[in-house]
């Protein structure tokens, strides 16, 4: 259940409620907003009355949440959450854009990326030091190397980082140098990496598995929420289909379906999802257009070059295209005024 | 193959090498553009060389075509096709858009509907006489008393038809009412009905089967085309998936990997691609975004009193967002100077 | 819903009971069993009382039925239905075998194929005069002339003929030749198809779409049985994932499942099912395994040398070790005894 | 490559070329056979040239694998692999079974279903005691008191453990316990899980993820066998698709698809392939027929009382029937006689 207390009540009145749900065994979560503060209490109806929270002091009501996602759930937030890494907002309203190559190579590939990607205005750098490949022959990233020369890069270009975790054991040094800790599509029901994600006290981006149904991402997202970790951003990234003019089928439609359940931002991966360089400006497009709280897209410096994934990370010029236009796209859908120059 | 005439080629080096081909058992295709006529000659490098053509006067160049869809394939086309429908482009990069509801139930639902659409600049009104249901026991659709109060909108509103053709019986009804004959995604590859639809003498918007691969939504473009008629739409509507958050999946990656494969125009109906009214919209976006020449929407003005498919269509007023966000859109990714008004 | 008769009601009182439903503009269906008739009423409910039923005399009792499929739920019928082509028996308990080539292509493949089948005990034959074809451009069935091989193969060797039924042109001429005919994957929702199949007096096979439900193909059964055909056959044939090892999926549970919704026999094509001969027999064992009631099998006396389908037609070594290994499945799963010579 | 030696060489023949690939950076890995010893040497080629190695005294021939998994590549294996688990050979020619409920609930549940899977003549028993599970607040397993209980088992009915292993922290107690270690669907491409099982010196059965293909299954077989555990058995237990009247589709045509790429033994899972008791005995026969080694089978019990997966939990007088049924049909395809007794 979700208890909404009165705007005026204190510290105090709020204690007093959060100990009686810890007395019935309920693990409550404070809710901070504008207006009020409100307590979400999962499976509390289990243990208490609504009434009996109702008659204390400072309580206004008491909402049920019928969905099985008591915290990933819609009604169990007044407002949609936002989730700040450095300075950059998924879930306010604006756009937040993520981009870098695959997988880290070396320090010129990243750097070199890394520059055009702080060129184009964007705050945040995603590349791969762990890298989880189909076959254990593949190049598999440069592990921890891979994350000092992340921490290089965010030193020099100011840049947040956004990088995978993999494992139990690479967890740590992962989460210490992310901004924002990647948990795979392969690994959406990896239920132990989904609680030390819960635990690790950093945002979270958790991909939606290549065939979860939106019902099953919002229970691995639960898993992290259920760990108290609040900040969880989903990311679509294309789910398995029989069509085959590209590697996954992006699945457009997730995008609003996701922020009609949930008060999660959702961000959308053209690249994953379509696996060919001249889809995923198209699909970027797209993936804002239907509402998407941002981006997460590979470009390289050289893709030609990639270890991992060349054939869709974007060219620099094409990417500086694709920034502008969806850019253009998020101010037509956000209703503000769509100026002529379009400059970034 | 594809045979470039010189600039200069009148129509007598044009009857040459037509003559050429039809001795040697080929069925060409005449394509007049700004530039320069081109001949279409499908499979022709089975009974002629090349050079045997290169020869003769007029003749600029010989250009093999190694996609298997023939006629389709971008190969085979010079410029985009455009197709027009009483006016409106499909093709020309400008946006063409077809509402309606789902099916003709009576005068005061189809005027009241037409009204609006053609309100908000539309041209095109779509609306089904014959409906193909899954069930036997569901509304089939009024049938040529559906036809003729089609016709009655037309001159009421002055609004081209778009209307369904399922079967061989009722075809030449259907066409000689509608204006664009619509081939419904279950009878993609209904190959007589295609066949027909090749042979109407009218434009023809060829929906893609909910488990048709790109390639099979080709071929069937190549069943209309084979019979002579070069003025197919294409349509994505959403494809069969196990993601089970909408009706269907709109694979909308699929319009620029199609645009890249043919000459023919995309359009997408993202009332079908999901079902659910909710997230028409959002669709609606990603498919112009993605790069859609048109869209096929359904509206109703009571939709909650409509026969079939009213939790899909689109109340009036969301309908005019709809437009006016998708002009916007439009012009963004067009590249043309985005004005501050918006108004249509 | 069903009306059961009392076993000494003769048929006085049955037309008495059909009169009153024709009355009330039900269209009702007679069905015969060793122990009493029943009438089949769909959507009567909406007419009538049950109770005006049960005061009638030779009224034992009304069962309303639940399921949407009136005609083809198991609810609706007493007993299993047997379908009974040229004396083998599809639903029956026993096993029905149907083999042949993809396509008629000479008289001399007919013949040496069918010389074969007849051979391994088998009664009835299937080839495809007309062949629905993705491309234009591939082999599209001898026609008018294959049925006329058909009918000789039928004299020379006494096999049924089963061949497919493609559209309204020639649906007389192949119903006329046909001992069973069938409507392919491609048209299992070609309903103007469902409806001639419905009235032409012979016994239908209805291959599953690619991509339809259970309860689609039933819905489509349904269509053939409302006018009034009792003798449907439901075949799968594979479906449309993208699971790559195989051309389609065989969905070998939907065989139990269809079988406890309907009372109509179900049989499987392990041949478009997996599209590679070496999964051909496992696939045939693996249905006949899980219950079906027969198999529709491919088989070539020269596969190299087909026009359609080589790769997936059986040698003739293969199909009689099929033909036997499936009899003795069949015979284990029957509970019958098991012999030790499994001679056929 | 594979490496073949003279049935004479000796071991200090082989070791002279293992300590040649050693020193060209290859980890070789000697398969013992009863005709020969063979060396199995992923991507040597890339260091080696053939005829160096063919020129060594007891190499007889040096064969490329041209197979990506070069560990578990039919190519690489003179003979198909045999699994044993406490005496019950998979990948033998003989039907391998395992039996027990979902999860470990209590002794009483444990015992009572064990006692009859003995009965039956199985040796093994299956239960998880630590269960993935989508949503948090479900019955997570009792974790170390379950592998407990299974210990007790295993002494009280002398049956061998098949239970789960489903993280890094746990892993050692679930080796310790297992007989034979599962890596369930959700975790086949958790790569850290799959390189434990590589080196945790027990067998290990490798289910196939909900939507892998088989050339990803495969891939996750090559993580565990090149860590140099061998024993790996191959599960397919349905596949995510739309078809909806079962929890998932059993793609009962990858059991041959694999047998013909890989020398590892294939077994079903109809239990989670169907989620429906009615639809568990067909797919048991189906999967025995399409040739599968063995079965992995959910029985309870009291399925009505189980606290995860309950619908699909075999009662136990099914399970007795699908024994019988399943063993009658292995004699049938193994080509051996087929007794009347059918006694097991």
């Amino acid at each position: 259940m979700l208890i909404l207390m009165e705007p005026a009540a204190g510290p105090d009145l709020i204690a007093e409620v959060v100990a009686l749900l810890e007395a019935a065994g309920v693990r409550p979560q404070i809710q901070e907003s504008a207006e009020a503060t409100s307590i979400l209490a999962p499976h509390a109806s289990k243990a208490l009355k609504p009434d009996r929270l109702e008659g204390l002091p400072g309580v206004r009501r008491v909402v049920p949440i019928t969905s099985p996602f008591k915290l990933a759930s819609a009604e169990g937030s007044l407002t949609p959450t936002i989730v700040e890494v450095r300075g950059v907002r998924f879930g306010g309203g604006e756009l937040a854009m993520v981009a870098g190559p695959c997988g880290v190579e070396t320090r010129e590939q990243l750097f070199a990326t890394a520059r055009y990607v702080a060129e184009a205005g964007l705050k945040l750098l995603r590349a791969g030091a762990f890298k989880p490949r189909t076959s254990p022959y593949s190049f598999q990233g440069l592990g921890r190397d891979g994350l000092r020369l992340l921490e290089e890069a965010r030193r020099e270009f100011d840049l947040g980082i956004v990088t995978e975790a993999t494992e139990a054991e690479t967890f740590d040094a992962v989460a210490e140098t992310a901004d924002l800790v990647q948990i795979g599509a392969r690994n959406m029901q990896n239920f132990a990496l989904l609680k030390l994600a819960g635990r690790c006290g950093k945002p979270v981006l958790l991909k939606r598995g290549p065939a979860a149904t939106l019902e099953e991402w919002l229970y691995a997202a639960e898993y992290v929420l259920s760990e108290g970790n609040r900040s969880v951003i989903l990311c679509e990234r294309g789910i398995r289909t029989w069509s085959d003019h590209a590697r996954n089928t992006l699945d457009v439609s997730v995008v609003p379906a996701a922020k009609a359940l949930t008060h999660l931002p959702v961000v959308v991966d053209p690249s994953h999802a379509t696996g060919r360089r001249d889809l995923v400006i198209p699909c970027a497009r797209a993936g804002v257009a239907a509402g998407a709280d941002g981006l997460l897209v590979e470009t390289h410096c050289h893709p030609e070059k990639a270890l991992s994934d060349g054939p869709q990370a974007l060219l620099p010029s094409d990417f500086f295209q694709m920034v502008e236009q969806c850019r253009a796209i998020h101010r037509v859908i956000s209703g503000r005024p769509v100026g002529v120059g379009l400059a970034f």
